[in-house]
């Protein structure tokens, strides 16, 4: 048996009791973090809360021999963690179906994810969301700015009246870790697309203590919002109980937020 | 202190351990389960298993008569669950922003969501998910068919090649729930859209045995699906991936997945 754990979205106690009681009852525990991992915890810190090993596969462990894996789960039970929410990237899709190609049994147990907490913690309605985009860093789209779909994918939202998570690129390599910041993501969009748009900055969703704040582009461009992850939101029009809570939870200028009402 | 709890998809052990954390050190529970409840516990299960009490409110005792939740919260810590995530429906936004308005201090604790376990469970890539629509009962429309919105969402989102989630009705009034299954939902779009369309039902995600079937919305529509919450998802067309998942985790015929696959 292959059990894929989703661990949620920030430290080793944002995982469910399904969960946690998944990885009790595993013979090997195996995770990845390179699609994404938990800011508020260390793999040591997620192997002594649960008192068990995690056999880190890096993305060639996971995608190219993906063997280690698949021979534990056809042997006993072994469970495969990831940040957020489970089965997210195709990477992890791609490893379920090897199993089930070998007549292993997979199962999922699920984590919070980003995108509902987005929703959740803004106010912003999540019926009201379009489709997502993710906004690179310039120099892992090779050229400089935006790319020209991030600006269409926020556009044709607009168009229909949906409001667009961006998430913010994570980018993992031997050196280390960067993960674009908030203020980083709005100064982007602020000299590539408009300066004047209402965004709204979501720092360390699922963490104690996040961070919401709501201003035009801009001004969001000079801010400091803390340690990752961070997430930014670009509105369409509002409904009241959507300026109501961006006024309250985000700290938006008012009169921003009256352009945004709807009609 | 009002911290809202998502109690997450399925069961009471769909919690985090962070929810769980903030039920044990409340002063008093609260909860309501009129925009969606746990289809795996009842509340007595819930109370049972954290050794708590729950005041079950009403939607008239949260929107009209939030008085002794806010109360609570003002002299105390106060928890109050939901279903899924928290913070989904607007009505706890406004629960949220009276808090605030009060001076009382709110936090959120998330829990896993319908959206995302769709997703994580069929394969299909999150990030090719357009706007998300709801399939009402016609007795909750007051209209024959499909209301014309929820269509317009599907092509306007077929139009973008972005897949389409549809929420399935819950009806909960005084004489019970009533919860649209994916069969039904099917055979209404059979009959009012497309008989021909490919069909994703997704049946109790969350527990620990969710079914997933893909096929024509006519031949879905013959199927039970047994025990609700059911899901309804409408793929554009297909990544190999995701052509691959649906082929082996939700039995789909090859031959309709060939036509859906991206060129």
């Amino acid at each position: 048996m292959l059990t894929f754990v989703g661990l949620g979205l920030y430290d080793e106690r944002s995982i469910t009791l399904a969960g946690r009681d998944a990885i009790a009852s595993a013979d090997r525990v195996f995770a990845e973090f390179y699609t994404s991992r938990l800011v508020g915890a260390t793999v040591t810190d997620i192997e002594a809360f649960h008192d068990v090993d995690i056999e880190v596969r890096d993305r060639a462990g996971v995608e190219q021999t993906p063997d280690p894996v698949l021979d534990a789960a056809a042997t006993g039970d072994a469970v495969f963690l990831t940040a957020g929410d489970t089965m997210i990237s195709t990477t992890h899709v791609d490893l379920r179906l090897r199993a089930e190609a070998r007549g292993i049994e997979t199962r999922v147990i699920h984590g919070t994810s980003a995108q509902a907490a987005a929703s959740s913690l803004t106010g912003l309605q999540n019926y009201r969301f379009g489709k997502a985009t993710t906004l690179p860093f310039e120099r892992s789209h090779g050229g400089d700015g935006v790319p020209a779909s991030v600006v269409e994918t926020i556009e044709d939202n607009a168009e229909r009246d949906l409001h667009t998570l961006v998430f913010l690129d994570i980018d993992v390599d031997d050196d280390g870790e960067a993960y674009m910041a908030g203020d980083t993501a709005a100064e982007l969009l602020a000299d590539h697309w408009r300066p004047d748009a209402l965004g709204v900055v979501v720092a360390r969703a699922g963490s104690p203590d996040p961070v919401i704040r709501a201003d035009t582009l801009d001004t969001l461009a000079t801010m400091d919002f803390g340690d990752p992850l961070h997430l930014l939101l670009l509105p369409s029009s509002l409904h009241y109980i959507e300026r109501d809570a961006l006024a309250t939870i985000a700290d938006a200028p008012e009169s921003l937020l009256e352009e945004y009402l709807a009609e």
